[in-house]
């Protein structure tokens, strides 16, 4: 992110402060600091003004680190908690912001890291805190088109990740082994980190949220891998389903219906189209096939800078601090197939990574969806 | 855990609660639902009435994978967020509890997800949220035998990926390539996950939280390794810093003495010791030794289930929701290194898992501390 693409989120965060009445706002959340600053780190915060001052306040080794990578003047180091404390208390006087509302991330803060940010010793008196997460989610909701290239890059390197995964499934192997395989070659391909990677096999892939575990694979059981690498701040999600061996015709008809479903929902997204469209698509072919109680979860998630992240659907979108979402506009970036079909012995899952475009999908991640490999 | 054990500690889980005044618990984060019910995942909770009635709720795809791991009766899927609240809702009613205090886990829970649990469509009118933090944290402090096994064989598995890690570490390799080799060589020996693997090369050895990037090893620079290999539910947290090719005398000169405080302060480790006379212990070493300015960050935390768990050095403590640490009980496992010297240029630091004994220490990790590899 350049000095310029810095400028102009700065600009539209403060027309989004004005619209909701924040003087103010402090971001923890790297996410959240990235987008505005060019960079996001822990145990550190963005003190950002409705007149576009910013400082960052960050561990005192890392200040040069920092300096670095984000667009900015005002950058200071602090000890300890303490010393937090007293660096927001120093640029709420310095900012002469004595009055008026402040913008917390709600959404992420627990109960004591809220309390260090409200903490009489950091904030005026006067000043009251609300939640910024509908700002934040708005400013991040369209990718630009570096954006959109980062989270292509992402997506070649979760194919990459995949491809090992897959070739690496073989009976006798662990479900950690397989993920390691994954990783291994995610981090070749240019990886900086993960959000987890699932990887579940036999009875396992029909749980909805497969961490790996110590389980060898068996001949003929099935596999179901889901990587999220992070490349140069952005994510990528891709998930298949494989068979160690054959598959049976129950299984190989259960993936051929998942990927009719996922390609007829793919083929649905454009800007303009809901969420809820897109959900109930899927949902209908899953249900017309006779597979309506074995759907489980919300099939579409929005993905950026993090593997999860606005839009989200409705439900969800409550509990997580969420607004619900409106129709998709060009730039959103969606995972399709996020839900499942779990029919208790074994469970299919195949997730892709697209973009939003004017006139149709843009698919992100490429690996082959094929069952039988 | 088998069956005795999770009783054992559901019992103690009651006295805790009958001293703090709470009726029942309702538990979300999965180190504290395995803690006591032998399984602990994403999206679920546990709820856990004083006269040690248990219910865990788990997507309902997850049912028959939770019997197999869990050790009680009442076992309720749900199909979403808004389920989730309706089971939640139907314990309150089933279980009786109309009035009175409801633990929740006020460290762990940003706002919208306690919201969940303080909904009106969720818990009772007369029922009254409080923060369980304190009475997890008791609980899960003093490990034993088998959990100090586990985090042994934890500590075996961070050895494995240190080694593989630094025997990878040459010029041109980048710090996620070498991250990809100790995350790699750690599933290889039985890790199931990762606490984030730290890898920072040349300057950036100077900041605190070093995750890695695409940034390449230099001929003579330094790296620095901080590894957390969950196995078997547990953690181990193990960081070395080592020289791409040969140190100067003054990066050798900061490693002695770093090992020589780090030795003096685990030697130091025993029941009734406090944290602070262990801090003390470190820091009285490299400030003779002109290093005051360097310092950075509280050089001791618990480990456990988590790899940073109670005890906590006191003003960490306080912000994580924490009560500020007692002397410290036979059984508890501290990681003890976690500071740093930050020179400017570079830093040094070197950390180990350490199990407090009754006469001593017992080192659960076990990579040699050279610099010069």
């Amino acid at each position: 992110m350049n000095k310029k693409t810095c400028q102009e989120r700065l600009q539209r965060c403060g027309q989004l402060m004005e619209s909701a009445g924040m003087d103010v706002l402090i971001l923890v959340k790297p996410a959240n600091m990235h987008y505005l600053t060019g960079d996001g780190r822990l145990c550190a915060y963005a003190m950002i003004t409705k007149d576009l001052k910013v400082v960052m306040g960050v561990p005192q080794t890392d200040i040069d680190d920092v300096k670095r990578l984000a667009h900015f003047d005002h950058i200071v180091g602090f000890e300890n908690e303490v010393g937090l404390i007293h660096s927001v208390a120093h640029y709420f006087k310095d900012f002469g912001i004595t009055k008026g509302v402040v913008g917390l991330e709600y959404s992420f803060l627990p109960a004591p890291r809220m309390g260090m940010f409200t903490h009489p010793h950091a904030k005026p008196e006067g000043v009251e805190p609300k939640d910024c997460t509908p700002i934040m989610s708005a400013l991040r909701l369209v990718k630009d088109s570096e954006e959109i290239e980062r989270m292509r890059a992402a997506g070649r390197v979760a194919d990459a990740g995949m491809k090992a995964a897959v070739t690496s499934s073989k009976p006798g192997m662990t479900e950690s082994q397989v993920a390691a395989e994954a990783e291994y070659a995610m981090r070749q391909a240019g990886a900086d980190e993960f959000y987890r990677t699932y990887v579940s096999s036999g009875r396992r892939t029909n749980i909805a949220h497969g961490l790996p575990t110590q389980k060898k694979l068996e001949e003929g059981g099935l596999i179901m891998i889901d990587v999220h690498p992070v490349v140069n701040g952005y994510c990528s999600d891709l998930c298949r389903t494989v068979c160690v061996g054959k598959p049976t015709a129950e299984q190989q008809a259960a993936h051929d219906l998942y990927v009719k479903a996922l390609e007829a929902t793919i083929a649905k997204v454009r800007q303009g189209v809901g969420i809820d469209v897109l959900e109930q698509t899927m949902h209908d072919i899953f249900t017309e096939a006779g597979h309506k109680d074995h759907i489980f979860g919300p099939p579409i998630h929005g993905i950026g800078l993090e593997f999860e992240e606005a839009p989200l659907p409705a439900g969800h979108a409550f509990f997580h601090g969420e607004k619900g979402p409106g129709p998709l506009a060009a730039g959103t970036v969606i995972a399709i197939g996020n839900c499942g079909l779990y029919t208790g012995p074994w469970g299919i899952r195949v997730e892709d990574t697209v973009a939003v475009g004017p006139e149709g999908p843009q698919i992100l991640t490429g690996f082959v969806r094929k069952l039988e490999v």
